[in-house]
């Protein structure tokens, strides 16, 4: 094995005729395997069975003087307030306790945002004659969409290795019609990045020209370590407040990842003065959240240090999932020199960059074996990575086997869509 | 006891303050009874109590193959729609599972609208100049607030014992700023009264001038008598469909007073054009709502033949709470004409006439001596009733004894509130 680009043409066709051999023995074993999402597996579910029947008995279901089974409460209940506070190290104050989906929490926040302005908004965003966000990239296609969807302006944010490129994001912020920007400050989807110090004082401390800037903080794998000793992070609340930025920021998570990705409960961390605006619009859409889930949460979770421990058996199980990626990576692409990647301690991604221009072309071989990945350019805004090289891949779904198969794929996709780009006649 | 119109200022006189006495020994009784909210008491959570452990073994968290603890399946599992269907009278193409309350499937319907508008929206609401919605009034209090909050201008329409006053319905659609309407159309909110088949024919056949005018049909009590047998009730899509008004209608129900009021499951039903096109906004809101509840509801519910079933059970706890609140009015109230009151076999109200200009009085009394009703002026567009005369009493939530002593408090606010009005000095 050696470097393509050090390759006569004649090696390079050669490699690509036996590669093709190969890739076409795959595809006659006709797979159907899934890597596109930040699904975990089944065996992830199975660990954590036992939240359906911690809360089985009805004198059970009271939170401090509340039946939760029955309507109101609207912004959690009490005890699920504390967990959460506990986790994300903050105050239970400033914790709203919410349905099954951070995302959901995340579209109704920027949605009220149009429709009625936010706390600090001079009139709702539906008003304003352009709306920008910032978009670090390459992220969370969700994200970008939510933006997408609200017809806003996205601005692309260059992402370094501590998080988003700071002087772009303070440039930027300098034009009033910037109102926020997407962080996903710890394993960043899909880079894996944490932010530095830095970086997060520097965002903390922004002084934007909208009034009503909002920094959308997805806390999404605050506690999803896969490798090593929980990584303690900052409470972004008490920074932005320190910085006289107290009603800046929205903090989002969820136990999407920790017990059920379709059945867990999410939580919006916020200043006291933001949750009440915020309860005085949630008011008209909804009675309460469930509440049950809330407790049956609250039991099975019981406190940080369980919560951790059972993500220690999440880890346990993802661990060699993402150790399959790497290796293979490592043993198959790194002496050709035409891909790098990330090699993140947790979240749910490696974030790959192949060969500039190959991304869409290696994706498109993928599915034509049975692979399916998530879209090439889907971690860009509109759906559009300029240097056309990202792939980000998601290891949790598929059991072990399933995925050293569908990487062996992936190692000959890459390479034929690298010779390609190189040429091969 | 004679009717006050016919007393004489002394015997009046006298009344009044032998009822002030009373009224003056309930205050020091201290009472806090709530008679504010359709909220199901405790009888009737404990009576689903095994919903909590239908669902208790991993191996069953599977719907047609579908892990239902997972991402996805955002419009719902195949079973819940079945379910619903059967229940609605519709197919399950048409339906949409959502997640615990169907007050947010609606919210976010309009909220939609607004920023995107509907399936025929010539553009989102936002950017219309006025957006006027139709009200039948007395109605339920949230519907309105949902119109005002997004800043509609709500348009009155009477309550006629058939329903809405469907020659104003029919003469107001004709102003293309009208874009839609709120119906509760069995056992309306708080009158109880079933629309007739000439109000549904009528509304199934409008031609509004506003081709995304949306009928709002909350068919929130959709089975729930608390006396005689159930009451079959016509399929509103497929009225609209036979009238070329498919994509006009969206009707909305849950379990939220079949199970649990906090954790129950949303639907709401509409064309398969309408649902496409709603999914395509949904998308970007939410991966998936929580179908380990629906999967729990269908194991519980199973079908329509056992819900039925259970909701017998529940009219078994309502009837003598909705008992004690008209024998007490017909005792009490009746001999001396000063109110009038509905008798509904549904839903979760008694609509209660004051004698005009006397509602808030009797309310504000309540409040003095311990006892929350919903706010007078409640039920109308901006909680004003030009009459000043409906209470809406919700008699499900406190034990019988404690419905006897508010009951006995209010016969003798209403007595001392109409007292006042005919004059005592």
């Amino acid at each position: 094995m050696k470097p393509y680009q050090i390759m006569t043409k004649e090696e390079r066709k050669n490699e690509y005729d036996a590669l093709m051999n190969e890739y076409e023995r795959f595809k006659a074993l006709q797979l159907s395997l899934n890597m596109a999402r930040g699904k975990p597996g089944r065996e992830q579910l199975d660990l954590v069975r036992d939240i359906l029947t911690v809360l089985d008995k009805a004198e059970d279901c009271a939170d401090e003087g509340i039946d939760v089974r029955n309507y109101g409460n609207l912004t959690g209940i009490p005890s699920a307030k504390k967990l959460f506070a506990a986790l994300l190290g903050t105050k239970p104050e400033q914790i709203m306790v919410g349905g099954n989906a951070s995302l959901n929490l995340m579209y109704d926040l920027i949605a009220k945002a149009y429709t009625h302005g936010l706390a600090h908004s001079p009139r709702p965003w539906a008003k304003e004659e352009k709306v920008r966000f910032l978009c670090p990239a390459p992220g969370y296609d969700r994200h970008f969409k939510i933006s997408e969807s609200f017809g806003m302006e996205l601005v692309t944010i260059r992402m370094t290795e501590n998080g988003p490129d700071m002087d772009a994001v303070e440039a930027a912020v300098r034009d009033p019609a910037v109102k926020g920007i997407w962080c996903v400050p710890k394993y960043s989807n899909p880079d894996g990045i944490v932010y530095s110090d830095e970086t997060i004082d520097r965002l903390a401390a922004l002084r934007p020209a909208a009034p009503d800037f909002v920094l959308m903080w997805d806390n999404a794998y605050c506690v999803h370590e896969f490798e090593g000793d929980f990584a303690p992070f900052r409470d972004i609340l008490s920074l932005c407040a320190a910085q006289g930025n107290a009603d800046m920021v929205y903090e989002f998570a969820s136990t999407s990842k920790i017990t059920f990705p379709g059945a867990g409960v999410a939580v919006m961390a916020a200043s006291e003065a933001n949750l009440k605006y915020i309860e005085s619009l949630l008011t008209f859409q909804t009675i309460s959240y469930d509440k049950v889930n809330q407790l049956r949460h609250v039991r099975y979770l019981k406190d940080k240090e369980n919560t951790l421990a059972l993500m220690r058996r999440h880890a346990a199980v993802l661990a060699p999932k993402f150790a399959v990626v790497l290796e293979t990576l490592e043993r198959e692409i790194a002496p050709l020199e035409i891909a790098r990647w990330t090699k993140p301690r947790g979240g749910y991604f490696v974030s790959l960059y192949a060969m500039p221009g190959t991304a869409k072309r290696v994706v498109g071989l993928m599915k034509d074996a049975g692979v399916t990945l998530t879209g090439a350019g889907a971690t860009y805004p509109y759906g559009v990575d300029p240097d056309d090289s990202n792939i980000r891949i998601a290891p949790s779904l598929p059991p072990v086997a399933e995925l050293q198969q569908a990487m062996a794929v992936l190692c000959v996709c890459l390479r034929l869509a690298a010779l390609e780009k190189l040429g091969v006649s």
